[in-house]
């Protein structure tokens, strides 16, 4: 799994900072997450490939996570997309989207699915051969919802030394997906645990913005190798986060400590902050594997 | 009446040019024509103060003419805005607008009121006591007008030699809007024709994008000072532009001849062409005083 950072900002409008989108990737293929206004030139500017984007995930429908979503997909078809596209999001961002299509007579090229997402329960929502996703209600001012990515399985590779004469190719491949080899009469051929090693351990990176402090969240995204955790404000402005339903920098480092998570990457900055230094010294007292998100900046999971 | 172009692109996103928009200056209201998406950060970029907008165009609804009009709307409510603000836009743009609105639970501060514009024909949508804005039917795949904006009088400057002692501010103001100035009882005080020189005579710009090469529009623009009609393709996609409903250089120039205008603006440039020298060079046997419009640039009339 690896992170990158599109939109790192809030809702003002800023030069310094795009709003919230970012990409997931794993074994060749991209999630999109958030879709800020502006995410397409962004996914432009970092070089990353449109065309192999199959899913994207929409948190809530305040602007500066959503505006730049009917974009992107009016492109994908100007670009002659043929594959399916899902779209998961919260109710409305169907109606959203088809109002805008039925206006510009636009007919696309290719079948563009909406999953509903329940933002109030925990829910599966996606699982492919590699990949499962799973919803976190957030507490904001509308229906909003974290995401859960997991990897399936550990990655395992062949040790070299023990790799006997005349092993076939299929037989590597149900050794690494973490099988035994038989024969054809039921007799062990070849042991997983003995041939290979573990290369990347299962992986799990949790995406929580927008949302106010609130610890229910902890239990399911304790021991996450990444967390992805909004701080909007600083500590000068606690109150600010709490009426408006967001957090501070050391709100989300609370969390990340209480759910022992691996690492924290904070973000969704207020336009105020040009300098986040300060930002960061109010998380590190307490979790100490903090980062400030960094737009164009990749994280290995 | 100066221009401001913030976007000379089309529909395919570019790293080198931003889609449609700019801002007509005037006696100290600005004018917004269309609102590709980014328009906000392009109107950051240039330093334009948002606060003075009191009137959006959109000619039509394709998304790299409006899809930064909603990201704008949210911003000037997040910004406390409390002035109203008038959309001129085709039938469907408030219902895109409003549904959007719904599904943020945005409550605005200020009033939002959106005139539908008939596309099919020419109508006075707008007069300040300074300007007036008349629909230009245009011709494209989907519902499409341009604007003509018209300053509504002359600037006349007292001539310095000729002002009075004891002539009053108002008495001024009087002579500089094209009045005479009467005594009470009705006898002639001053002449506003032999106190004042015509600084600027009415000045007339006239936006025309997206549209087929149309004949049709060329007696409503004669003889406009400026007139920004778009130039999508190169001569080598003469037939792509005729079934896109666009139009070339050459065929932007050949109606800025025929209508007698002052001078050309060109845009909407596809995003296949990098360098322009080639578009430039092939209006310019058509049209002389032919420029690319370049984003950033400001244009007086």
């Amino acid at each position: 799994l690896k992170l990158t950072i599109l939109g790192t900002g809030s809702a003002t409008p800023s030069l310094i900072r795009h709003p919230s989108a970012q990409i997931l990737s794993h074994e060749n293929s991209i999630y999109l997450i958030d879709c800020g206004e502006g995410t397409q030139l962004q996914l432009l500017k970092h070089g990353i490939k449109i065309s192999k984007l199959k899913y994207i995930f929409i948190s809530h429908l305040h602007g500066d996570h959503y505006f730049g979503l009917i974009g992107l997909i009016s492109s994908l078809n100007l670009a002659r997309r043929r594959e399916s596209l899902t779209v998961f999001g919260p109710k409305g961002l169907d109606e959203i989207l088809t109002i805008q299509l039925k206006y510009s007579d636009t007919q696309l090229h290719f079948k563009l699915d909406f999953v509903s997402i329940d933002t109030n329960t925990t829910n599966s929502i996606l699982e492919t051969s590699t990949l499962k996703v799973t919803t976190i209600p957030l507490k904001h001012r509308i229906p909003c919802s974290g995401f859960l990515f997991e990897t399936k399985r550990a990655v395992r590779n062949i040790i070299k030394s023990k790799i006997p004469i005349g092993i076939s190719h299929l037989e590597i491949i149900q050794l690494k997906n973490g099988e035994d080899v038989y024969f054809s009469d039921g007799k062990i051929k070849y042991k997983m645990k003995q041939m290979t090693f573990i290369k990347h351990d299962i992986q799990k990176y949790a995406y929580c913005s927008d949302t106010i402090y609130d610890e229910k969240i902890i239990e399911q995204i304790r021991n996450v190798d990444l967390l992805y955790h909004e701080a909007t404000f600083k500590n000068d402005l606690v109150e600010r986060a709490h009426t408006t339903y967001h957090s501070t920098a050391e709100q989300a480092a609370i969390i990340a400590q209480k759910a022992e998570v691996t690492k924290l990457l904070i973000g969704h900055f207020s336009s105020r902050y040009h300098d986040l230094s300060e930002n960061l010294q109010e998380a590190l007292p307490f979790f100490n594997n903090t980062e400030i998100a960094l737009e164009g900046n990749e994280y290995e999971i």
